[in-house]
């Protein structure tokens, strides 16, 4: 088992049993895991065990790839509202969801229990609405904007800068091609 | 300087000048750096003082996002082609690209010099296309689909899974919780 948790994370037998270790004591030396245990602990310990409602803020591509993107919500992240300040795009539906203009954050975040957001908007909108989504309650950031957003450091941020994995790949094949 | 590098990157400015330090001997001690020449440096050394050849491998809504995303041209990665399997989309036309069918990407590849592929395709049918995108010459792998792929060690990949952001932030969400 740990063997073929290794061969599927690219790492070995003996990592695995240890990353596990951190978190608690699963299987039996000699013995494996019992792998539904297993997976009902991990996925308790990562947050998975259990639905996250998701705001998605700012209606554009990405946000469009995003929303429709169904692996979201087979696992679990559902979205129960859009924001977009675009007055073109407030009152338009996607979905079951009518796109609803900024001003009405706090109240959808309270009203809906919104516990995520999914952050999709240019760099200088983005901090202003992420300090307004951690004063309205939410509890983590998926940050698709630009900028590194200045929170509280008890509301995780999770950044996705796509230019800046790019540049890591251009590096990486420029280190690659100096190598060989 | 150093500490103005520092407070963007919200580290130390004696961080900052041992992290440049590795490329190499830049600035002087106490006059800290000329900006234009670091600049050109850093450039060089991650590889971005250049233009980059990419090509879009899947023109789904995620494929579509980047491919308007105006960031990526700004910062010199141009999109030169773009490829699909669906009938329906080959033949159409993004920007100033027409969707060529998967049978004519070695010849995408060879033709038009490209040198990094934007991999935006379910799993199941990402890891062929990544073997043959290496096998054509491509140097460097931006990966959207939600699987390890197995490429050659000279040919870097990163991985861009959104799943596991989302997973990584519940994640960091319950630990907060816990921690409080």
């Amino acid at each position: 088992m740990s063997e073929e948790l290794a061969a599927r994370g690219q790492t070995t037998a003996a990592q695995v049993r240890k990353d596990l270790s951190h978190f608690g004591s699963f299987g039996k030396r000699g013995l494996g895991y019992r792998v539904r245990e297993l997976r009902a602990s991990l996925q308790r310990i990562i947050g998975v065990d259990r639905p996250w409602r998701v705001a998605l803020v700012g209606a554009g591509r990405i946000g469009l790839a995003l929303f429709e993107y169904p692996a979201f919500r087979a696992r679990g992240y559902e979205c129960v509202a859009i924001v977009d300040s675009d007055p073109e795009k407030i009152g338009t539906v996607w979905g079951n969801l009518t796109i609803r203009g900024p001003e009405e954050f706090e109240t959808i975040v309270a009203s809906l229990d919104v516990e995520l957001i999914i952050l999709a908007v240019p760099g200088p909108a983005a901090q202003e609405l992420a300090a307004r989504a951690v004063d309205a309650g939410v509890k983590g950031i998926l940050n698709f904007a630009p900028i590194r957003l200045n929170v509280p450091p008890r509301v995780p941020v999770e950044d996705v800068n796509l230019i800046m994995e790019l540049e890591a790949l251009s590096f990486a094949i420029t280190q690659a091609q100096r190598d060989a």
